[in-house]
């Protein structure tokens, strides 16, 4: 329990290439940016980034049994993920690796994945506030975190957002023009956790907010489980009897 | 199954004796209006009304007993609903009938009993535009329910409500001031449903209004147990295997 | 509302070509049991049966267009569903069609694509004891279900089950061995609406058994949503305000 | 949060007075076994007991407000339990503190207060296994427990289990009568945490048992919130625009 949390933050880092001005409130990519929020908020944690372009989109094998919760951002280059690394992260999620799905990664492959659903939304780009709600003060993402946040200026994401029914829902927001979005949703799913937060936006600087970097770093600790063995469930067959304490299967 | 539904709407009745104006859109108070939704909703349905100043506040045992579905209606005369009906229409609500309350009955006794928190909220009597969304579109409570409902004029409820997390989120509300509310929320208690629905105050005539119709007559729908033996879970005891169909305690 | 309630009950109709002794129970096959058993508790239901071996699979547009709920049976031939299938089913689902998913169709790939987790478990095939008790009584699923149903054989399921949280748990079911199973569950997914059920293996009549036609058809019933336009959720960009009554961008 | 976990073990302490045998394995009483188990797997934590016959029942404001977590042990006595002590537990849960609910608590005023049903099961004093099935394997309080645990002889308890629907079931057990029952769950309410565990009686020496401290334990964690403010949410009334970083009401 007292190893540092081994985090992981992947970016398809691609509007860092191309997006103007990006390099003002971003200078490290938005990877750069979240790993630089959590080393304010979990200083001993060990943190490593890992984009697209990487060989395996960085995410080995190695690197996966290594990550006790993965961060994942992307947008335009959903497509371009490998079918065998969503694969290879769904099975560590299944098997215990945490992970927290930021934003436009609603569309992702993996997420689209482990929920079954469409992920569908809708959306507009307007620059207008967001107010973020606490509606489970009593969960652990929402320790220390003011209520209402203000996001001054942020994408407007909508309902419905065609998730399953969170386990837990967390977060509501509002925007000013009047759409609402479940804005923080947990999802167990295996014997892994997911939580999703949808602040966080190429063009807007929110992960440089220090409430947003807060409850990231909150579903961070949330969704980490250090030294639990790394395995998804499976199918097994077993006589009857078999968790006796004295074996065998029991004449009962 | 054929018999009609037969549905009891309460009102505290107090506002119509003291507010101007009111008589305007609510001629024949908040349990006339909804009434009349009901009836043009579901024509089969039988509607009676009750109220605070009638004997036992119209809630008798047979009223109940004769009642699929009960609404409620109450703001600012809560403290003077006995504690002896309020402890009949729990028994009924666990025994099977359908429970509906509405906008500040989140304050009743029933509700608060029935919840177990405070049920406390944030509000503001400013005649902001409320903004209805649903986030359960395969629920039956949303079944042909507009995306989005927008109410003109209604008083703003914000959270966060101290409510326990609905079995059910249908609905979630923005107002035009920013804040969110979950205005759609169904619970199962032991037999019976109950579903809170915020929209609706003595100041606005939002129970006039198609949707909102709509969505209560749904909402009633859902609730209802027709037919169903009426009766609170108990506490039982029972020998080994009495549950075997050839009686008696089993060998096994 | 009062259109006949269309049904598709889908087998792989394997073991009935190979079981010796089957048809003693299952003349007709598993589909024609669970034909049948619907029949006779929806009487003006329209149920037809489609096989693996039937053209696509007997699943074209055409026949979920016209389903208003699908069963579906499968054990050992999961692999040789087609892919374009499944993704025609997953459609249809999160489009508004309801979806029974029984007993080893936990491993099939449409309840794996919707789930999103492996949907492993344990088991053994010892001709238990199944004693399938409600936890919901307040359910459409449990309406007239006996506490409890005693299955006098059945294959043993046990946890864990790996699938998402329910949405709401219906059944808990013990085996005489010892294990537990949660062996009634729904999900809400899209616009669509399933139900898990684990009752029904093909070495034991169980699908012949009243209770169990009486859940299966409770379950129809709660999934079915006659008369909904069939579509998946989507994505969609609309301008600030397009929502209000007036139209157009609002200037608020 | 490197302060020591503060727990209170609450017990009604009667059947130690009366029931032969029982100091045989419960020589300090189960609040006696209750905090040796927590401090054999948290041993920096803070322990202390209180009993129906104490001042108070040992339970003043002072106490609770240096409590982190409670555990509440009760089965004869509930109806003893001061009206205005139970008030006073409900505030503080609502507020933040941690309620661990024990096997027979089930029937306390606390407890039906806070779930606002009737709490009511089925039972049988036979002796049988417990066979305990970890449902959650991502929950914290499944952490490092085995899979099933087995409790050699327990009483039984049996569905229906008169609860709202869990937020998270974690453990399901099944009686070697046939009974299941859910057994462990979790339900946040208010500010607060609440973690029902029904293994444990006065009859079986349950509580020694190195899994089901265990289980406690983490459970104690769980609910834990050390160091939030303890206040339970209030109804509040505020300007439009409050929220805003540069204060007062909004022109928006």
């Amino acid at each position: 329990m007292n190893q540092p949390l081994r985090i992981t933050v992947w970016n398809e880092a691609f509007h860092e290439t191309v997006l103007p001005g990006m390099g003002d409130y971003y200078p490290d990519g938005i990877h750069g940016a979240l790993a630089a929020g959590i080393e304010a908020q979990i200083p001993d944690a060990t943190v490593r980034c890992a984009v697209l372009s990487d060989p395996e989109h960085g995410l080995t094998e190695q690197v996966l049994a290594d990550t006790d919760v993965l961060l994942w951002w992307g947008h335009v280059k959903h497509d371009e993920v490998d079918d065998e690394v969503v694969d290879r992260v769904h099975r560590h999620v299944l098997g215990g690796m945490g992970l927290l799905v930021l934003h436009s990664g609603h569309f992702s492959k993996i997420f689209i994945k482990l929920m079954g659903t469409t992920c569908s939304l809708s959306w507009r780009n307007a620059g207008e506030r967001e107010v973020l709600w606490t509606v489970a003060p009593a969960h652990p993402i929402a320790e220390g975190v003011a209520q209402p946040v203000v996001i001054p200026e942020q994408e407007t994401y909508g309902e419905f957002f065609d998730i399953p029914a969170p386990d837990e829902l967390v977060f509501v927001s509002s925007f000013s023009g009047g759409e609402v979005f479940r804005s923080g949703a947990t999802f167990r799913r295996g014997n892994g956790r997911i939580f999703y937060f949808s602040p966080g936006d190429e063009h807007y600087p929110v992960y440089n907010q220090a409430e947003v970097q807060r409850i990231i770093a909150n579903g961070i600790r949330w969704a980490a489980q250090p030294g639990k063995p790394r395995s998804a469930p499976e199918v097994s067959q077993a006589p009857r009897g078999w968790f006796e304490p004295h074996a065998g299967p029991t004449a009962q």
